[in-house]
This record gives structure tokens, sequence and C-alpha cells, in this order.
């Protein structure tokens, strides 16, 4: 039975799941009626509208929203929310939209604009909310003049608040970076307030977009205060560059716990998802199996999104992109990845009181990432010789690497920036960070790490963690984490693309790539050690522990496409944050993935195999459960051991037997 | 006996086969003089000369002409026909020429040079006619004062000419695209009409090159109009960047029938050929061998070529080019590749009356390619992972393979642009055109192509033809064509860069590449599948039939180096085509190909064989004519079944025995 | 016992080994004090510090030398000798410094700059001498104001000077590049003269740097007139990409022989060896072993280096390269690095008579290459397929091939441009040249050619040599060195990236590359030949004679990795210069390296192996010898053959029994 989705559009509780409906001239009334009316019968009660300004406005200049009416006016029909994406005019060929405007006369444009289109579409109550902007985020300031003017303006009062003495390390100033991060928090919340000129207190959302290459331009935390929910597009074709096709279900869990981290405790929603076939458009060009798009949407819903937005449901006819990523087909017959949302859909639909308290099932567990390790990685390249862990992208793919392991022991994982680790708890028994190759450790943060462990946490650090202060500057003359590690670095030596780390006791050998540091150990105990050079230590802090291999042992597992010495380093390290999780894998499998949620009486789990065999896989559960397969078919589970076919997706419900 | 140079020069119909003399200062009368008495020594009694403004000024820009009357004067003396080249003032390092005047003055210029050296050299009963430009193409608009000026003026006339209203789809409008081939036509009939002033009715050739890459710059149906013969470059080592050397003479084949269909009933000659060797200059460094040459040579006169010009007889001894390209070595000395040429040059001299009326032996069979499909696929470039068939290129290769597989099955193909194939005929019974990966037909061909196959004519579609129109507006959403190819398709999916397509019935397998479409059946019957979709259909239309595949099974072929399974294919789709053939191969031979041509009561045909090793070749020829081969030496042939050397070239004369 | 460090200082002809000492705002007094503590205390007497001019001003402009002050007392107090590095303002992030003025008042700022730097550093006995540049050379003329004026100045003088008569080939004029030439002599020269306003006849010393692929921007022998001694820098990981990484020793007896050629007269020293590890910076990151420091170092003394300076003591800690190429850790702790090179330059201390009047022993074998071979190559590149023959680098690994061939005989071999030798001696008997694919002999040299070998010199000429003039003219028309080769070229073939080259007699193939040269031979002897064409000739030209071989057989050799059949080649042709040799192999062994020094009555040796290997390596020896290995440890030899273990280096110092 389908529920009233009044009830589904109300509560901010209930996930939506739809797709972009394409707007553009040419097409007819009843194809776009149409369109929302497979929506409905999908069950996917949410769509996004990108609202071309070109296409509003006749040759004389005049508005006419007829077009976009339409669609509006089927949403009401149908009973589908629609997400106004604002996109002022802009030359056809831009595919994705400025980022900023061009210049004073432009932002008055733009006023325009949002004015004439949010007071002409707040009347339809099929709006849903507003998208100021889509994908913000440019990787670099344009070189236009409003750009160039704020940046002058934000350098001077930048420098007049930072101290510029003559004394201390000359360093960079990464005033481009800084300032991009603060520019794109202005724009944002610029729009924000225009929009609620017109429409107060409406729904604002914002999708960012290649997150793990433009991360560091985005500070989620800030843009908090004017969002009422964050969104993402993860498109496997243009954003998962950093990943084999068969780790995609991955990518999508680590894009979805980065965004879930950004978004703190306002709800967030994957914006875009892919829909269908590249033809010209694209990176890695690709076209999702209905596996693959399953296996996305349950893992965006067990990072406790709140929806999924396919980009989209018809394909546009024009321009780039023509023809192209679409969930119906060119006679708008539903494709087999349209099918399989709509089941989704339709699950999520009646079971909405299964997500609607679940929470992520802490694992206690957080990988963190740091913007000025990018930055710096970035402005250090020199070209040469290609080595994954100096070239741009080493820093993220080392944190990449550690939740590809962890994944694979079957844990949730969080994929954190620095800043939005809460390092203000009193108790960080049981916690887990993870800082690999993060280059940068901005010197604010030092005090914070230590409080971390201090009071219990446990701290696993690779590669050149630290190396770098905020500004740049080498730490390890002075180093500032030293009683924290337990020693400092001597030196660095590359050795090779791989090459053998060694551990003492257990004696084993991880794979390690590039650089191997050795260590001046204090109070750190040596671990690991190559030709009478420490070059691992443990050190005791507080209540708490240091792992210190600076060596990057994550990323050379990850080169070698073998993380099971990995796994063993960390079932080690990690012990205490893994041991007392509930649900787990027995073992760690290759190619496999689990999530869990957790609700007040009850636990789900989804299980993904991207393994390429059917497996069995054996889970540690907590005892006293009842347990059911509940996607994709409801069937019992007599036992802990689960036979997967590759590809599937396996939704798993737990209850507590109440004896 | 040598024939009359006169004569040879007079009749349109003979075959002028030469070399560029290439003339610079520091060069002595004698030297001059030598060149031109090696050419008639040989049998060449043509040459192409360029006639540098640069040269012809001393430092007061006082006119100077010594140094290129040396050169018509030896023609003269030696009965040489001479091309004269215009070549205004340029840089030293500009080795190809400007392609449009940089501003009004340069234009005043340009026309003043050409008053002068027109007027000066017509004087001389050696000149055979004016080539205005060398190599008019440059792959884009200019950025120079002229051209923006030309382009703005463009535009507004084609903007008021074009339908703008505010309905319809959005789409791109290929501009610069249109402009830039317009332009090509005004410049080169302004040369012209420069030239004509002072030396009215000369003979005008002009050289196009780069075609595979430029065909969609050159609308050379236009181009007839004021043009007495049409001319090409075909570089190896510049311009056959899509084949491997092995394929070197199928590229030249194919270059020859592009250029012959382009001709249309205006001569053609291939004005470039390369002669020598590569030292610096050339992306794909070489020197042709002797039998490469005779290769080339016979090629281009198989396809009605009217002469060929070598680049060049005697290499320049200064600047980009130095030592390079000639066919007489640094003593003046013919190399075995001059005197290959000369062989052959002597040996046509000696039978004009063979080629006079020879015309190519029609197949029936065309190759289309399209120059928008050509535009959008450079518009649509996105970057990414390399696949060659939505690289630039896709469109033109996937041509290439069907020239290919059909050449080795000893047949002679038409490769024409759309345009220059003519619809309005009456019955198309017997003829066959391919539409290999064509992803873009103008709207305007939509009639066109349903006349041909309602009259008879088999259509074979491969790839992503016709899913853009002229516009690039995707076209499969309300399909034009659904009538004519019956049916529609659903969608494309990537797939990967080789995989199996799978006929039904007779049960086989092509290799294919890239895209798998999907076919919305209507009236065509499906011939081909994949899980429960129809992937290929044929649709009988009127008295023809279409044959539609929509992957890339002839690039897939290609890119796999295997034509085994599209030989199979062609023989039964393209059968009508091919039995009535009178002459062809038994059966494919990799490597192979032949060319025939047929005069009043005889055929001749070439055979050349790339295969790297001796072969055997059956013929399938009419019954009661008498066979002798005639190159490279004369002996009679006594059975269907020929031994071919690799690498060589055979001319056979085929005459009906008249009983 | 440790010397005197006054005396050390005080002798031209001693040798000094230091490292910079990294001076930037942020250390402390007692930071820098330290390092120059630990200078003295390797025995490394030799400094070099950058002397920033940003860090010598506060933010009103006041002069404030106090950071740099810290230093020159300190250096007095430990009696470390320091090199003053001029250094004015630039910018954070330009690591090497600007190589031009920007402007006139640029120039003037210079001024100022040197003048208060110089004034107040000349009172401190530390400073050594000035360094007015960092690595001159900047590959092109940079497009600011100043350096488009004094291109525009001297075009104007150039031509006036040069004849530019309407006769003769037009031509490149290489303007760019020899006016670049002219600039750094002209730049040099005007900072030396602005520091011997302040600081009259102090020591001039200035670091060329990327100098296999910089060498032809840099005339030594003008330098020469202005500098007190020459220097380089030879960064392993900044420029020595055309060699692999077990290449490197042969890369730096490359680098110091040119240096050597450069110097003539004047001492050398190799201002900056790679000291520590890259972490972001240098194009083939590495981190130099302990070993390869010693190689490197052994090798620029046995080519008469009196001097070496690691780049550098202590890492920067801020910027590019922060906490990177230091041979101390970050504790300011030796490496194993600074231990090996503090034990050398101990023992260099101790030993200086041994090395004060030594000079190489003179093999009379010269690889000469040519500026103009560089520029051209530069200036015909076209793109296309890589061949390492026609790319950039194919003139100097050509070269270098040949190097490392002779290298691996065991014998020392002179690395110099064509105007670095002296061809004005009477008699050449026992010399010999290498002229390995000099594609331009300037034509000012024929006549000296020809000289060396009438009076007795033996020239041995591959590749593509003197195909062009000094003005890209191709040569072979009429060939000018004909009498002296014997012959000349009739044609260059490409043929393949590797082929057989045919010797007659006796009877062997070399591999080659690329092009294959047949010779039209006139008094030449036939001693190589393919199908019937001539390939290779020997000339006898007055008391000498010359080897031809217009094939690239060195580099053919290289690219195939292997030497035997040159070594064979070069025993035969280069025999009267071997075999007078008093120290070399027994035979080629492949991956070691022999240099020899000799004094009044003594001989040094270096041997290294790089062979991957434990070596047994017999020597050819004079007779009535007495010898002992004197590093790394010191023990009597009782044999000629040697037992050498991988990466060592030995010194063996070979004394004269007088009887």
């Amino acid at each position: 039975m389908l529920l009233d989705t009044k009830m589904i559009n109300k509560s901010a509780n209930n996930i939506l799941i739809g797709a972009e409906i394409f707007i553009e001239p040419g097409q007819t009334p009843a194809e776009i009626d149409n369109w929302f009316r497979i929506l409905k019968e999908q069950g996917m009660y949410l769509t996004r509208i990108r609202m071309f300004e070109n296409y509003m406005r006749n040759e004389e200049g005049e508005w006419d929203f007829t077009l976009f009416d339409y669609a509006f006016k089927a949403g009401e029909k149908y009973g589908i929310n629609i997400y106004g994406n604002l996109f002022p005019s802009t030359s056809f060929d831009d595919v994705g939209g400025f980022k900023f405007p061009r210049n004073n006369k432009h932002l008055e444009l733009i006023a325009e604009y949002i004015e004439k289109t949010v007071t002409h579409f707040k009347q339809y109550s099929s709006l849903y909310g507003w998208v100021p902007i889509n994908e913000p985020g440019s990787g670099e300031i344009p070189i236009d003049e409003f750009s160039i003017k704020k940046f002058e303006e934000w350098k001077i009062e930048y420098n007049l608040s930072e101290e510029q003495k003559f004394e201390g390390f000359n360093h960079f100033k990464f005033e481009e970076e800084r300032f991009l991060v603060s520019y794109n928090i202005w724009f944002l919340n610029w729009l924000v307030e225009q929009i609620h000129v017109w429409d107060p207190d409406s729904n604002i959302h914002v999708n960012n977009h290649q997150l793990f290459l433009l991360a560091a331009e985005y500070d989620f935390k800030a843009w908090r205060s004017f969002l009422t929910s964050l969104g993402g597009s993860a498109h496997a074709s243009w954003h998962f560059g950093y990943f084999e096709r068969n780790k995609y279900a991955l990518a999508m869990s680590a894009n979805s716990e980065m965004l879930r981290s950004g978004a703190g405790e306002i709800p967030w929603l994957m914006t875009e998802l892919q829909g269908g076939n590249n033809t010209y458009s694209g990176f890695n060009a690709m076209c999702p199996t209905n596996k693959e798009i399953v296996q996305w949407l349950w893992i965006t819903i067990a990072t406790e999104s709140k929806g999924s937005v396919f980009w989209c449901l018809n394909p546009r006819n024009s321009g780039l992109e023509a023809g192209e990523w679409g969930l119906v087909d060119y006679q708008d017959n539903a494709s087999d990845r349209l099918t399989e949302v709509g089941n989704i859909a339709k699950f999520v639909n009646e079971n909405q009181e299964l997500f609607a308290e679940a929470k992520v099932l802490e694992s206690g567990i957080s990988i963190l990432y740091t913007r000025e390790s990018l930055w710096i990685e970035k402005k250090q390249q020199t070209g040469g010789k290609f080595y994954e862990g100096r070239n741009i992208g080493g820093v993220m793919k080392s944190a990449i690497a550690y939740f590809e392991a962890f994944s694979e022991m079957g844990l949730q994982i969080n994929f954190k920036e620095l800043s939005e680790f809460n390092f203000e708890q009193e108790d960080f028994k049981g916690k887990t960070i993870v800082l690999a190759h993060q280059i940068s450790i901005p010197s604010t943060y030092y005090f914070g790490l230590e409080s971390f462990v201090r009071k219990g946490g446990k701290l696993i650090v690779d590669g050149l963690t630290a190396y770098y202060d905020e500004n740049a500057i080498c730490t390890f003359r002075n180093f500032p984490l030293k009683n924290l590690f337990g020693g400092s670095v001597k030196e660095f030596k590359v050795i090779d693309d791989l090459f053998d780390f060694d551990f003492i006791e257990p004696n084993f050998k991880v794979p390690a790539h590039l650089w191997r540091g050795s260590i001046s150990a204090e109070t750190g105990q040596p671990i690991a050690s190559h030709s009478n050079e420490i070059t691992a230590i443990k050190n005791v802090y507080g209540a708490g522990e240091v792992f210190w291999a600076p060596s990057l042992i994550g990323l050379g597992s990850r080169i070698k496409g073998n993380y099971h010495k990995l796994y063993k380093l960390l079932y080690q390290e990690a012990a205490e944050s893994i041991n007392s999780l509930l649900f787990r894998f027995a073992e760690p499998y290759e190619g496999l993935l689990m999530k869990t949620m957790k609700s007040k009486y009850s636990y789900l789990t989804i299980i993904i195999n991207k393994s390429q065999n059917q497996k069995y896989i054996e889970l540690l559960i907590p005892e006293n459960m009842s347990s059911q397969i509940i996607y994709p078919e409801a069937r019992e589970l007599s036992s802990n051991t689960i036979l997967i076919d590759d590809e599937e997706t396996l939704v798993i419900l737990w209850q507590l037997n109440v004896a």
C-alpha cells in the first residue's frame, strides 16, 4: 500500500528518493507531465529542476515562465516535491553554471533573476525548496573583475588580522586557498539571503561536487548556518577518478561519510547520482548497472542520507550531455536502473519508520583529512616522475586506503575534515583517529590531538603526517607533537614505489610506498626498524596511545592492491574500537563492505559484495537477535553466515529478542 | 619512344607525373637547369614551384624575378609544365604559408603580389597553371583582425537567414565551423579572381591537406566552380596518423577516393606525395621505400587521378625541412624512389590511351562521412579516459574501418562526404551506402536517405549514427529515421573497449567497441540481441533494406586488428552490390587491396600486397577475358590465380576477347 | 692531525669540501653557530650562503643584517670560508632566483642591494668570495621590458655586423639563442663589476646548472675573464634526466668534465651537489645513499675540482624544499651521508699535497658537442612520434653514449664544447676527437677539424654530424668537409628505432638508431655497407684519419643498453690514443668507471663499481709502480687485479719506484 505522499513530504525524517527532471524548450507539456507521472509511479516523490534563466525570458528580455509552470503544476498534480535549482543566465555550453559573479552588474542581474524566479514559483505547493547554485566550487579564483576585487579586499582584512612581523619563519600564506573557502561561504550566503527576501524560511539545499578533489575549498561547518540540508553530487564517471570501477561502492561510501560529517546536525541528501550512460561527457565513461545503482542508493541511506536524486530522469536533448545520463530510455520507458530505484523507493516509503530514527552505528573510528594538507600538496608540485604519494592525490588516497581496509572488515568508518571532529569531549576511550599521510596538521589542532589521546583515544599515524604546519613550515626540527607521538622524525628517504615495511613484534611486513621515515624516539617504544633505524613507535600518552609509522603503509597497501597485512595491523592497533562493535565481519572479506544503522530497538545492516564471486560471509553480531533479510526480498536468516551473490546488496534487519 | 611532350601537356585526359622543384636563393642557374633536365629524363613533365614573394623582392622592395625566371626558362627548355604556387611574403619559419589575410592592408599586399607575379610569369609557355594557395585549411579561425571582422559579418548575415525563434530546442550553432567552411571558399575564390584579372582563363588548382582531420573544413562541391582541377597533399608522415605504416597504401586509397568524390566532374591530381626522408619534420618520421612510392602512385592513378606531384624533387637547403623529402640524393643522383617514379611516368606516357578514358569500375558501394559528425565529435570532447570511439577520430576511423575491410575483399569503394552523394537518381538497386558511426546526419538528408532505400538501395548503419542532427540535438526521443531504420534506439551503454556483438542467424560474433545500443524495434526484424535486448535489426523499406547495428562493430574490428567477422557480415549485407561486380578477390586477403578501372573495351586492375608474405591470390573475373600483367613488366597471365610478392604492385590489363 | 684552516683557505690549490648553510629568519643564533661548528667538526671549511635581500630589510625598508651577521661571525669563529651568494629581492616561491633584471628600476635596486650587502660583509675574514647570481641560465629570453629592450638593441648591432645581402641561402638566424648567450655574459659581467666597485679583487664564482640541457646558453670561455673560479650545480634529482640512477656516477663524471673544460685555466668547484632527500622537489625524487655521495665527491676531485659544496647542510624550514636536501637530520645529527663527506674532507685536508699539483691524466680523447647542434635540434622539433635521436636530447645523449662506453673501458675522457678545444696545436698524433651526432658544425671550425686530422689526429664521426652549418643550412649538397671525411652523404633514411649496422672487415654488427646514412665515397675507403650502399668509410687525411659512420651507432648502443660492440669499435678506431695510456682497464667492465690523475711522481686512480655485483678488475698500469689503496682505508695492493664491491669507490695511489 502506497503511503500518502503528503506524509512523505512533510516529515524531515522521511527519506525521499527521486530524480532530476531536465526541462528545456522543445519539450511538450505532455512530456513534462509524463515524467512527473513516472516519478509518482515509481514512488519517487522528489525532483530537482534547473531553473534556466535563459529559458524564462524571451528575446525581448520579457519573463515567460510557461515552460517551468508546466513542471510545477505537474508536481502538484502528482504530489512530487521540487527543488528549484537557480541557474542564472550563462552560455549554452556552460554545462555546470558559473560559480561566482563577474562584476557588480552581474550580481545585480542575478539578484533580479532570483527575485523574479522565487516570487513566481513560491506559489506552488510542489516547491520543496531552493538550491541556490549548482555545484559550488571552482578549484581556483576566477580571473574576473568581481573576484579579483573581492580577493584584494579580503587580503587587506586578512593581513590586518594576521601578525605579519619580521620574525619567525617566512612562509607561504595560502591566501588564494583561504580566500576561496571564504568566498564560497560569502556567495552562498548572499544567494540564500536573496532567496529569503522573497521566500522567507524556505528550504535551502546545496550540492557540492568532486569532493575528493575539491574538499579543501568547502567549509561545511560554516555552511550549516544558512542551509536546511547539505547535499552532494557523486557521479562515478566524473568524480571517482581515484578509484577503479569495482571500488565505486567504496567511493560512494567515503563520499557519503564526508557529507554526513560535513552536515553535522542538519540533514543531508545525495543530490546527484549518475542515472545513466555517458556518451561524450564524463571522464571515465560508463553506464551504471542496476546493481551499482542499488549499491549506491543503499550506501547513502545507510549513511543517514535523507534522500537521493538521480541525474537525471530524462536525458536532455541538446548541448553537452545530450541524450546522456537518463534513467528512462529514449521512449520514456523505465530502464532496469529506474525499476530498481523505484523498488527501493517504494520499499523505503513503506518502511519510513524503520529509517526515521536510524543513526549510523558509530564505530568510534574516524579517518581525518585536513584542508591544509590538500593545499600544500598542490602547492608543492614540481612535476617529474609520477609517484602516487607525492603527486596530487597522495593525501586523499592515503586516507581512502584506511577507509577501504576498514570497510572490508565490515566496519562503518567516519571520514572527516579535521575541523569537523569534536575534540571537546570528556572521554575518548574506545575511540580511534587515523591520520594517514596528512602532511599538514594546523598548529591550532595540536592541543586537540593531545587532548584526544590524553583522554583515552588511540591515534594511528602514517606517512608524512604533520610534516608541515598550516603555513607549510616543516615541523620536525622542533617537533611540536614530540610529546604526543613519543619522538620526532630524523629523516625521510625516498626508497621505491613499493618496499617492505618491517614490524618487529609480531614480525610481519606491510607494503609501503615511496618514503621511509626514521624516528628519533624519546618516550615512544620501537615497533619497527630498518638497518638500525627505528621506523615506527608506540607511545603511551595519558590514558591513550599513539601508533606512529612515518611511512606510507596505507597507500602502499592500496597501490599493491592487497590489504591483508594492513587488516592485521588495524585489528591490533584499533582493537579497542573494533572489539566493542556490535556488528562486523568475523574476518575481512576482500571486496565486501558492510554498514550498520541503529534505531531504538533494531539494527539495519547493508552488505555489498564487489568481490566478483559469490561469497559466504560470517558476521559477528550481538546475541539474542532475531534477523531477517528485508531487501531485495524478505526472508528469515537462520545463521550468522550469509550467502551473498557477486554485486548483490543485502539489507538485514536485526531486532532484539525481548525475553 | 618518348611521346611529344606537347601532346602530354595539352590533353586534359593525359596523366602527368612530376615532382616539385624547390627554388630558393643560393641555388645556381646550372642546378636549376639540371633539375628540369632530370625531370625530363625521367619522363616527368609536371612540376610545381613555390613562388616565394620573399625571394622575388630585394631589400629595397624592388621586384626581381631572376631566380624564378631560371626555372621557367628551364621549363620551356625541357618541356616541363609548371604549376606556380603563389606564396606571398611570410616569416621564414612558416613552413606551410598563412591561410587567411591578417588585415585589409595585408589583403592589398597579396593582391599586389599576385599582380606582379602573374603578369610576369604568364609570358612563359612552361606555365601550366596557378595554385592560388598552398594547403588551405587551418583547423580554426585565426585570431587576427581580418578574420574576426569577417566572422562578425558572417554571423550577422547567418543569423538573419536562420530562424532564431524562441521555440524548439536550444542548441549549439557551430558558427565557427560553418564560417570556416565559407571563409575558405571566399578566400580561395578571391585569390582566383585576382589571378584571372591578370591571366584570364588560366588553370587553377588547389591542394587540400590533412584530409582525414580537416575534411569538415572543405566544401569541395563549392570549390569546383572556380577550380580547373582539385588536388590534395597526402604525406604519409604528416597526414596518415590514423594508420599504421603497413596501412599507408589503404590510407592513400581512402584519401584518393575522398578527392575523387570531392572533384566530381572536374579532374583531380595528387599534388603532394612524400618523396623522401624525414629528418626532423613529419609526425611519424619515415623514408618511403621505392615500393611504397609505386603503391601510392598506382593507387592515385587507379582512382582517376590525372597526375601526381612528389614533394619534392630536390630537398630545400635551409630552414625547416632542410635536406629532407627529396627524390634526388644530395648529389642530384636519382634515388631508387625516383627511378621507380620515372619508370611509371614513362610507362604512363607511352600508354596514355589506356588511361585516357578509364574510369573507376564502380562498385556501387559508398562509405559516407558527414561534416557535422566531425564538428560535433570535436565539440563534445571532455577529456578523461581514452577510447578511440569517443575521442577525436572515432567518426573517421569508423568509416575507414569499412573501407579497409571492403578493400581487402578486392573492391573499389567510394568514400564521400554525405553532400557529395547523388540522392537524385531514379534507381538505387545494387547500390550500398555505409554510415559507420556518423554521429550526426543533418535533417536535410533524411529524405535523401529514405529515397535511396525506397528506390532499392541497401543502407548499412553502425555505431551512434544519427545520434545527433546537424545542431547536435539528440534525435532518439522522436527518431526521424524510425520508419527508415525500422525502430529507434532505446539506450546506449558503455560496455568495454572491446566486447562481442552477437548475431542470431547465422550465429556469429563480431568484435564491437565501447557502446552497445539497444533497439526499440517497430517494423525492423531482430538480427542480434543481448540479454533480451534487440541490438540489431533489418528493415525492408520500399524496394530496399536497412541493416542497423547501433554498436561500433566496424571500429571494434579495426581495433582488434581482425576483419574476419566483418567480411562475413559485409558479404551478406552488401551482397547485391558485391555479387554484381565484375572484378574482385575470390575471398578476402588480409593486407591486400585491389582497384579496378574500366575503359571502353578493357579493364585495368592494380593489386597491392601489404601482407608481409608472398601470396597466391584468386580473382573472380568475367569470362572470356584475355589478360596480361603490364607492370612491373609485361607477361601473360595464364590463370585467375596470381602470385604476388610482399610489397609488390601488379597492374593487369584485361581485354574482352572478341569472338 | 687537522691542518691549520688558514692554510686551507689561502692556497688556491687546496681542495675545499663543504655544504651550503641555509639561513632564514626563524633560526636562532645558537642553531646557526652549531651548523658552523658541525662543518668544522667534519673538516668542511667551505660554505655558501644565500644572501636574501628579503631577509636583510625590515618592513620599513631599513637594512638589518643581523641574521647574516650571526653566520659570518660563526664563520670566523670556526674558520669556515663563506661564499656570499647574492640574492636580490624576489617572490617567496621563486626557488632559484630571477636570472635577468625586469626593468631599469629593477637594475638600480639590484645595484643598491649589492652595494649594501657587499660593503657590509666585506668586513668579515670569513668572507671567501661572491657568487653574483644563483644558477644563471633561463632557457629562454624573459618577456619583460628590460630583456626585450636589450634584445632589440642586440639585434640592431648584430645585424649590422652580419652580412645580410640578398644572396646565398636564406636561413634561420638564431637570434634568440645567440642573444641569450651574450645576455648572460653581459649580466654576469655587470654583476661582477658592481661587486668589484665595493670589494675590488674579491673572488668571484658562478655555478651554472642543468648543464646537459642548458649548455648551449653558456659561453664559459667568455666567462673566464671575470670569474675567479667556475662552478656547477649537479643535482641528480633535477639535472640527470638523461640518465638512469645507476648511471648517475657517469653523469657526474660527464658534468664534471664539461665544467673542467669550461673552466680552462681557472679553477672550478662543484658548487651544488645533492645532499639529502627529496620530498616534493626534484624531478626524479631520491635520497642519495652515502655511497653515491662518495662516488660523486671523488669523481669531482678526480676531475680537478678544487672543491665541492653540498646543497645543503641544514634543510630550510619553509617554502618549497622545506625539510628537504639536508646533510644533517632534523635534530642536526650527522646523517650517514655527512659522516662520509666528513671522512673524505678530512682525508683530503690531510693529503692536500697529493692533490695540489695533480692534473687529469690526459687520455687525448675528446668528445665534442656543439652549441649550434643544440640550438638547431630544439628549433627543428615538430612533435609526433618519439625517437630519442630526433627529439630534444638526441645530440647530447649521442655524445654521452661515447662517454659512457669509454668510461667503462677505464679511460678519462674530455667532454668539451667545440670552441673549448684547442685546434692551434702543432701535433695531434695520438689525439682522438669524437663527433657523435653533432648535427651542426659551424663553418668556422671546418679548418680546425681539417688541421686536427692533417696533423695526425683521429676523428670519429657518427650520426647526422655536420648535417647543418651554424645557420641550419644543410651542407650535403656541396659538402664542405668532403675532403676531410673522404666523401659526402647521399641520403639519410629513417629505418627503425633500432637496427643492425654492419661493418665489413672485421665483420660485426653495432646497434644503430633511427637513421641510416649512405655515402658517396671519394677518397674514403668503405668499411660498412648495406644493400650495395656504402654506410661507413675511413679516410686518410694528412697524417691523420677520419672514421665516418653517418648512422647513430653511439645512441643505438645506448638505447640497446649494451656497449659491447661499441667497445670493440673504439678499441680499434681510437687505438692510438688508448694504447698510449698508462692507466686503464684490461678490458671493458660494464658499470665500472675509472679516472686517473697525475702528479709529479705519482698517480691517483679512482675506480667506482656500479655493476650491482662485486667485481675483480684487472688494470693495465705502467711497470715499476708501487701501489696502495688510500681510500676508503689504507692497504697495499699486491697485484693489478682488484676486488671491488658493488657501489664501492676505491682510490689508489701509484708511485714510481725509483730504482
